[in-house]
Order: structure tokens, then sequence, then C-alpha cells
């Protein structure tokens, strides 16, 4: 087992692989950015190294900076935590080359699953179902129209670098199409340095649901069961949670093989996630494969046995994956804490939190980096922390969280959790009628 | 289901309680003294009656104060808690005349398990193991003598009102009998206003190892397993965790069918915790029968599906216990971070807190009422809080609680933390090699 882990990246989730590494008797190395340097997880590492200053270009992905830090400490593994560099195929490929071992699958498995439309043929080849659109790239408008002729509209172009909610355009109907076609083109070029857009039909009104899986170096993959993370704004999720409210045991034997031969389609080795969208019908389909750890894995850890950064270390260190009955027992919801102000279109909300008092109590988890007297860096993202909580049913976790919410007070900048607690009492939230588009109809009120 | 419950206690307890109402749906009404204005028990209630000052026999120990509580809040249900009157029969018997339901056992059970003398001889009468020792109250040293030359030293004096630790003595020989017993006598009359006291053979190096009972208004008595609390400090527990390391599952059926014997043998309504010894033969004798809700419940919570306050609400209700296979999963720890100073023999360390950072993380649980800037009041007793860990196995459990207690920034007062970090590290607790005197021999080294 490996002796000192260096975890590139802040936050919460520098904090949690700390806390793992912590449990399993192995050294951390935290980096961090002049900006970061009374963040908790500098102070809970046993080392610590400074990489630069923020923006984060200048210092989280900065790959020799890291690699300098690793060597000097005498990091034998690197743990990349979830954005920043952890999908960066070549990220992994030089740690191999320096001999320090990237937790998380190869720079070829990340290279397939992080081109979409190379992914997509991936899973066309492995029997994954996917949404019909072209097959790859579409180079011109001519060979679009032919496309959504085919399919039917609406239809939505993507750039094949893209991801999370970026670089991509719906069309309702064809004279939009020419348009949208350009401009998602352009856009790609700029943000990905790659213009190449693919096209797909647009499933209207679908739950966003991903399956857990884990891959050993030994060709073993298993799944941990899905998450619902239907609930976004911006295609940014807000809250997840695991069962899924429209889940039956059947379906979720399908989704969990089909995600296994998506891994299974590229190697995979290590902890990722399978998204897929499902229509009403129970339909499912492939969408991407998230090649890192997620920011909503403890709500599947909360209802299975597993530390899932705990298997990522296991699997990295070439262990095999335990043979052992797969069981979800309850309910578990995660809220996603932003400083971000719900009443004035979730814009950020910086400045020092002046009190900071978390909620407690029977299986309530809270992962986060803030404290009282923690001034939030204006270079990250907004999300301060994570409240998951979990109960024998769904509906004894909804009240749960609503409760937790309520004992989380936070003074000095604004957060999201009013409206976390509006969602709480919403209807249709409780009913579980609700799809990736229902946030955009949600009103937040503010009192 | 009541409507509105009054709950008469303070601190994390009252907190533990109302956070159970609010997922059911239930008003609360918080009492406090004048010393307890600014806890967070009274914040988060949803009415909140001050019930007079400190000290508690003007407050918390008051019962017209708490009847008039209820009664100007139409509070239907009174929750006791743990400590204060939550054992006094008298109490429960004087909230049933005034129409309140105590969220407890009858007045009857109360008394009958409070008097140690009573509970002892029903037990022999229900079956339940005892310790040998006198038939009932020993009147004159004559007697005491008697009994002792027939069940062998050492042996133990024990007020009949007495309990937790309080109102006894262990006598290793003949020589120290005569004046023992008479100490003990005259301890009583002052401490409990009631010299009465028995004797039992003193079981050596036990473990103290309790069964949680749940007892419905039909007759139902089920238990949901043990908790070993054997590390001890002068007869206060210091660490609570399940299963026992001694546990095996033939002694948990044999024990907890006992503990079922010893509830139904008094009627039992409501949450209670029947208290073992067990010596190195796993032979088990009872102890004692705790007619509430223990400081120690959430060990057994986070390990099974139960909800205890929320069980002793249902059953409080007239609801019948649900029928459901019990299941223990996994090990939980508890540590009870106390306001006090190890390194000088654990005096209370008063004054404000100036940080209170929290652990947080997979399966971690804190119960509290402290908070960043909380002045901890010098009436009550010392304990800010209960940190909980679970996982998968004991060993893993260890490693978590160590990090947590690691994580966990308390500053402005002295605390237990430090003497906990240094028990999960202590080779006889990690092996289970440990009884209830245990401690005595542990040293704490101040760093």
């Amino acid at each position: 087992m490996f002796n000192k882990i260096l975890i590139a990246n802040r936050g919460e989730i520098a904090l949690r692989i700390i806390r793992t590494c912590k449990e399993m008797g192995i050294n951390t190395v935290a980096v961090y950015s002049t900006a970061d340097e009374n963040s908790l997880h500098v102070k809970f590492a046993d080392e610590a190294v400074c990489i630069g200053p923020a923006p984060s270009k200048d210092s989280y992905l900065k790959i020799p900076n890291l690699l300098a830090a690793a060597e000097v400490t005498n990091a034998e593994a690197i743990h990349p935590g979830y954005g920043f560099l952890s999908e960066k195929a070549e990220f992994s490929r030089i740690c191999s080359e320096h001999d320090i071992k990237f937790i998380g699958p190869s720079a070829d498995s990340i290279a397939r699953m992080g081109n979409k439309t190379m992914a997509k043929e991936t899973m066309i080849d492995s029997g994954v179902p996917v949404v019909p659109g072209s097959d790859g790239v579409v180079e011109s408008y001519e060979e679009a129209r032919e496309i959504c002729d085919d399919i039917g509209y609406p239809v939505i172009v993507k750039a094949s670098s893209g991801g999370g909610g970026r670089g991509m355009r719906i069309v309702e109907e064809e004279e939009n199409l020419q348009k949208s076609f350009s401009m998602c083109k352009t856009e790609a070029e700029t943000a990905f340095d790659d213009p190449d857009v693919y096209i797909e039909k647009f499933v209207e009104d679908p739950h966003h649901v991903e399956i857990q899986v884990l891959g050993d170096q030994h060709g073993n993959v298993i799944h941990l069961g899905e998450r619902d993370c239907s609930l976004q704004r911006r295609h940014q999720k807000i809250l997840e949670e695991s069962p899924s409210p429209l889940m039956t045991p059947e379906l979720r034997e399908e989704m969990g093989q089909a995600a296994i031969d998506a891994a299974e389609s590229v190697d995979y080795e290590g902890a990722g996630t399978v998204e897929f969208l499902v229509d009403k019908d129970k339909n499912f389909y492939f969408m991407e494969m998230n090649t890192r750890i997620q920011v909503e894995h403890p709500v599947t850890e909360e209802i299975t046995d597993y530390d899932l950064v705990a298997e990522q270390i296991k699997v990295a260190d070439g262990q095999k994956l335990e043979e052992k009955e797969f069981k979800m027992r309850g309910h578990a919801i995660e809220c996603r804490i932003n400083a971000e102000d719900p009443a004035h279109n979730f814009r950020p909300s910086a400045g020092e939190i002046k009190v900071f008092n978390l909620p407690g109590g029977h299986s309530v988890r809270i992962d986060t980096h803030a404290y009282s007297g923690y001034r939030i860096p204006p270079h990250y993202d907004s999300m301060i922390g994570k409240l998951i909580v979990s109960a024998p049913t769904r509906e004894e976790a909804i009240k749960r969280m609503k409760r937790s919410l309520e004992e989380f007070i936070v003074e000095g900048v604004t957060t999201t959790i009013p409206y976390h607690i509006q969602l709480m009492e919403d209807e249709n939230f409780q009913n579980g009628t609700f799809n990736t588009k229902y946030l955009e109809k949600f009103n937040f009120n503010p009192e």
C-alpha cells in the first residue's frame, strides 16, 4: 500500500480524500494556492506545499508544479479529486511517466471517454444504448439537416470536447438549425480548442440517472447502484439522491449492466460514473462517462457499505475488488450548499463566513472545508459544503433533510440553504415528479 | 399523534429530541433556565418557556413550573430526556394526573426498577440472572457479615435508592466490612433520603454490557442488541460501543431474552436499558434497569434502522411496535466530549468556547448543543457533545474515530478529546481487552 499520497485538489474534496487516507494509515500531502492557505485541507494534511497563486491555471492546473510537489515530498501516488486535472488524460500519462501512480483510470481510458464522439461510438460497439443521432462529427449544415430530418426535432447540437452542460444547444425546429449549428461550432472552437460538434435527438423532460462503477486492474468491474441527479440549474447539479424515484430492480439491473459494459469497453480502472438519460417510458440512453470521483459520491456511500475513495486507493494499489453482496439500504439525499444568492439569480456571494453552525444528529453527514471565520476565495466555485442525510425511506429522508437545512446557520454570506428548504417542501419534489428541466420552472420565494 | 411535545431537559438531549419531533411534524416546546437562554435547544424549538434560574432544583427539577409550561403552551406530552426528572416516578404520575402523556414508563414501572432491592427481587422472580447477594435490605452488621461469609469476598454494599455509581462501596475483606457498611448507610441517608442498603458479590473485572429494549402499550417488548459501556471513570461512562467486543450471537440472544423478561416483569413501556455485568466466563448478571433514553443511545441507532426517540414517541402515542427483522450492521463507537482537563484529574473547564470546529465526512455523527461562541454554564454536567462514528468493522470504526477526534477542534476550554485520541491508540482498547476497571490503570499522557 502507498505510504504517501498527494492530493491535487482543494476544498471539501481534498479534505474528503485526506480523511480516508488517515483512516487507511496513509500519509497525505496537500497542495494549495496562496488564496487557499487558510483552507482546512491544508491544516489537516500531514504536509502541505504551496503550488502558486490563484487563478487555477497558475496552481491547481499547473502539472509541473504538482509533479515537483510530489517529487519533493516523495509522494507515491496522486489523487486528482474532481474538476481541475482529474479528467485530463495528459495528467494521467505524465504521472505514469514519472512513476507516480495516478489514482484513476489510464490516459487511454480518459481520452476514449473524454471525446464524446469517440465515446458514443465505443458505446454503440459495446451494445450500450445511446441517443439516436449523427454517426460522429457532423461536418456541414447540409449533413446536419439530413440527420435531423431523419431523427426528428427537437435535437441537440453538442461540442465533441464539451461536457457538464457546456458547449451544447437545443434546436426545436429546422429554421433555427443553421444558426445554432454554426454558433455551436464557433463556441466549441473558442472554449475547447476543437470545433467538432455532433447531433443527437433531444430527449424531452428526462431524468438524469447515473450509475456508479468501480473497476480494478484485473478486469473486474462492478456497479454500486444509481444516483438521480435530475435537479439541475443550467446543467449544474443542485441535489442528488439514491435510489432514483423512478428506479425498479429490473431497470437497475439493466442500467447497471450497461454501465459495466461501458466501463469494460475502455478497460476502466478506478471509480467512475456512467451518466444516462431516462425518458418517461424508462428507456435509457448513455450520455457520458465521468472518469473520476464525483461531487455527489457520498449519496452512494451512505446507503452502501462502500467508502468510494478507499476503493479508489485500493484498486490503484493493484488490489482486487472484494466480492461481497451489493445492497442499497434506505434512501440518501445530498444538497449542495453554495455561497450564492437564490433570490438574485444565484449570483456568487463572496466574503467571510462569520457564523457557520452545522446541523447534526442521526444519519446527517457534512462534507465541508468551511468554518466560522473562513473567507471564501473568489477564484473558485461557490460550493461551501455538502449536506447528506439518509433514512429508511425517501419520505423520512426528505423530512430529515429539511430539519437539517433549518439547523444549518450561515452568517456573513448568502447561501442556497433557503432554496433547498423550499425544494423539500415542494409537492413535485416530494412526489418524485420532476425531470432535468424542473428547476427552470421551480419558483424560489425570497421571504 | 401528538400535536405538541414539551421537552423537560436541556443541552444536547433536548436538541436531539427536537430533531426527531421536527422530522415527525410535531411542534416542540423547550424549557430553559436563565443560565441556558443561549442554548441551541431554545433556538430550535418552536416555542420556549423560561422555568427559573440555575441550579436545577429551581428550574429543570421543578415539577410545578414544568407543568405550568406544558399547560400554558397546550403541550400534550412531556419528554423527560435523561437525568433530571426522567426517572422520578412521581413526575410520571403527576403528568398522567394532569392528563399530559409522560413519554416513558408508568410511575409504577419506574418505582419498581428505581428501588434496587425491589428490582432485584423482581428479577429473581422472573428468572433473570442476578449477582448473588442479600435477600433484599440488610438491616444490621451481623446480618451483613453472615451474608458475606456465605457469598465470599469481595462484596459491594449498595444504597437501595442509589445508582449510576453513587452510593456504593466495595469491601475486599471482612475487617473492612463494619466500617464500610455503616458509612454506606449514612451516605445513603444523606444522598437519597433512604438509609437502606443491600449487599452483592463483587464481580471482578467485568464488562458492563447493556441491552436496549423497547416496550409498547400492548405488551410487546423487543430488544435492539447491546452496548458495551465498560470504559468508565468513577462509574461515569466515557466511551460506548456496539457490538460489544465480547459478544457472540448466542450470548446476545440469551442476554436479549433476559432483558425482555426484565422489562416485561414491570410491564415496561417506552425505551429502556437493562444493564448487565458480564464476567470473564461470559456469565451475565442483572445490574439495574435505566427507565429512560440513555446518553449513549446513538450507538444503537447508527447500526440499526431505529430512531429511538421516534420509537419512544410512537409507543407513547399508543402505536404498536412494528414487526421487522432486527439486524445490527457494522460497528459504532461514541466518545463523550467533556469540557474537562484530562491532564488535571478531569477537573471541569468552564468558560466560552471560542472555536468549535466539528469533524465531518462518511458515517460521522455529532450530537451537540455547543457552538463557536457558546459559554458553558457552570451549573450543569460538563458534556459538550457526543461524537459517534460507524464503519463496517470495529477496526475501521476505531480509525474513523481517531481521525474524527483529530479534526474536532475546540478552543477556549479544555476537553477530553486528547484523552480519547490516546484511547484509540491504546493496544488494549484496540484488542477489546478491557473491563470496567481498565481506565483506572490507563495513563493519559499530556503532551
